[in-house]
């Protein structure tokens, strides 16, 4: 058996500690299963003297986590602190300039400073692992950087926040409305006490950010990607949905276009035979669709202790056996840095909802702004008649262009009769 | 960039062919995405100058594919001849014994001699890939032996068989009965003309030993695991499966029982909304169950030219950056020999279709030996009432032992009243 590979970790919150507990749980078996031992040298966090479930007097502490990345017993450095900037990012860039190795769980660090982050490690020679920042459970990042390797990617999209995956599906089967299921969400801990960044997309973009490098070989900006959250979604919306053969999902989506990478984030109709449909609850999927294998779909939990440390400890053990790859299959000096294709061109059919005065003649309105924009109508509901008062308009339209659709929005809700902005989600053909 | 890796093709029917065509197409992604070029050195196949669709001239070609084990300019060999016995075992064999990496696509092999290969490589220090040979387009080998390292793996159950997904998917929809859809299947090519392997369920039990040695570390013998296949399920069953909120799947299973490692292909009866049910036409799935990870689900297609050569390709390309992983997660030497658990000790709950004369006292006859048994039933239906004419009876169990289930069944098919053989469906719970 070769030497232990010696590990240090920074940060033992909730998913620190669970690598540590798991690791040291498991340690025979992992041991056995990586042909060395994974041996946790020291660790780091806030408050020592913390209650935390498991004792840590047996690794080496330090209070500056940047201690860890400048510890000679350590081959690599497990970076659970959190957050984009500040100690997370300073630990992993010291960390490879020392030449150690990084697994990281932190989505919003690898979104924002991957491409930087994997060419000074690729210049380096160390490897940097990221299973846990992109949905825990599922070995999406390894399926995408060595299981589909000989594939070119043509798109994928996902169900990448388990609070707005648990929100549209409780919305769908109680039909009660946002604001209620979110309060409850709240309540149960599936959604945070300030939720704007899981139900605003953020968190969905995040994931879809680093997905979309490692698809696609390019270096995408996190602030490039089109983001819109689920706050807008109703019921009534759901409730159409459904009636139309669709569900409503917050999906990231990414692709390779005619001129460049799309990435977008936001609620889309899918319909409901669709394996992505039927991720229901917390749980993330994630769709991959290429050649030549085709598509493939993953599920699993996205998200807490177990499916993150599950992760995080796999990274590990791909390390100590050894596994050199590229952090985005492309080698980052080589990483696509056009801009993304402009969500405005992009294509697509839509879902609107409109809340018009029930009169002779706002149909037709309706549908001349329409026309004239050469947007053409698969199908239109006006469901019960109330003469003079609000009543719900769907449209399914066929092809469109997104800016076309942009302003058709415009005029449409700059009819007297439309008395509400209008509702727009996108189908996502699945 | 390090030396080439130097393969040798033995096998070029539409798999080889798919495999050389991949390397060829995508030779510079390969080469940058791997740090070193995929060469193919040598070719071997029955016939040299068959009309193949590629140009075999650039390659070395040789008629007897033992000669590539024997090639010193050949790192790595790729067995795509198939067949558990014969040339593909000989080959595998003296491949391994000159220290020579392993890639192979055959299922028949890796389910009856995988743990004897695995010895061998392991003493030998070679590598042994096989993601091809379960669920090509699927990475769920690699999900096992890398991914969910960390795991205890509890259960793991799978589609892993195009062609009774196929007609069972078809039968569902269309209502048809199965020699019509199994016909159908043979004329649109998703079916052999020989089809008893598929749906005799032997061609789920190859895979499902493998899948089974890789997640329990355990030597299953391909002999000793149950295996039932589709032909006994009609129409009605699906019909009435359907009614109770189920689907009909063939399933491989294994989980990890008291008394050992349990593995079982039968057609099961499975709640709709599991992501499973949602598995349909050729496609595969497999769900795995552990601990710290929870419930992940693999979905994509199982067969063909273009998924099984993406597999074969992502194994050669692991090969080339380095991995080194033990066959079967758990070392060779180190598995679990022991016997399968008896599947007549498992326990489960049941689905029975009795076809009877409906008259006075045949519920209370079957019921009695229900009874007696100790079987007690969740919910019966006998639909319409044709007296002194075979109607059908249909019964769901709570959870009973297999070995008591065979003794209803036998006591029951005794009855006069009963005039077809019972049909019995394991409900599996998913």
């Amino acid at each position: 058996m070769s030497d232990p590979i010696r590990i240090g970790i920074a940060g033992l919150g909730t998913v620190g500690g669970g690598v540590v507990k798991l690791i040291e749980a498991s340690r025979n078996a992992l041991a056995v299963r990586c042909g060395r031992e994974i041996e946790i040298r020291a660790v780091s966090a806030k408050n020592k003297s913390k209650e935390r479930g498991f004792d840590v007097s047996p690794y080496a502490w330090v209070d500056d986590p940047m201690a860890l990345a400048g510890l000679d017993e350590i081959d690599l450095v497990v970076e659970l602190i959190g957050g984009a900037e500040g100690p997370a990012l300073d630990l992993v860039n010291q960390a490879i300039a020392n030449g150690k190795h990084v697994v990281t769980a932190n989505k919003a660090l690898v979104a924002h400073h991957g491409p930087a982050i994997a060419k000074a490690a690729e210049e380096k020679g160390v490897t940097i692992a990221y299973e846990a920042a992109v949905a825990g459970g599922i070995p999406v990042v390894k399926a995408l950087r060595e299981g589909l390797i000989a594939n070119d990617i043509t798109r994928l999209y996902g169900i990448l926040n388990g609070t707005c995956n648990y929100i549209l599906s409780d919305m769908e089967q109680s039909g009660r409305a946002f604001a209620d299921v979110l309060a409850e969400a709240q309540r149960l801990g599936y959604a945070e006490a300030d939720p704007a960044f899981d139900i605003g997309g953020f968190d969905t973009a995040h994931k879809l950010t680093i997905l979309a490098c490692l698809a696609f070989g390019a270096a995408v900006k996190f602030e490039d990607v089109y983001v819109e959250g689920i706050e807008h979604v109703t019921a009534a919306d759901i409730g159409f949905a459904s009636e139309l053969g669709y569900r409503v999902k917050l999906l990231g989506i990414a692709s390779r276009e005619a001129d460049g990478v799309a990435a977008r984030v936001h609620p889309c109709l899918v319909k409901r035979e669709a394996p992505i449909a039927e991720v229901g609850g917390v749980m993330n999927g994630v769709t991959v669709e290429g050649a030549p294998v085709g598509v493939t779909v993953f599920e699993g939990p996205g998200a807490g202790e177990g499916p993150t440390a599950s992760a995080v400890a796999a990274d590990i053990a791909d390390i100590a056996r050894g596994l050199r790859q590229n952090v985005y299959l492309t080698p980052a000096k080589d990483l696509d840095t056009r801009p993304l294709a402009a969500f405005s061109g992009l294509t697509g059919t839509y879902y609107l909802r409109l809340t018009v005065i029930d009169r002779p003649g706002v149909i037709a309105a309706v549908s001349k702004i329409m026309g004239d924009a050469g947007v053409s109508i698969e199908s239109l509901i006006q469901r019960g008649r109330k003469p003079e008062e609000p009543v719900a308009v769907v449209i399914q339209t066929h092809e469109v262009r997104e800016s076309v659709m942009a302003e058709v929005i415009r005029d449409i809700g700059a009819l007297d009769a439309v008395v509400e902005p209008p509702c727009l989600i996108r189908i996502e053909a699945v």
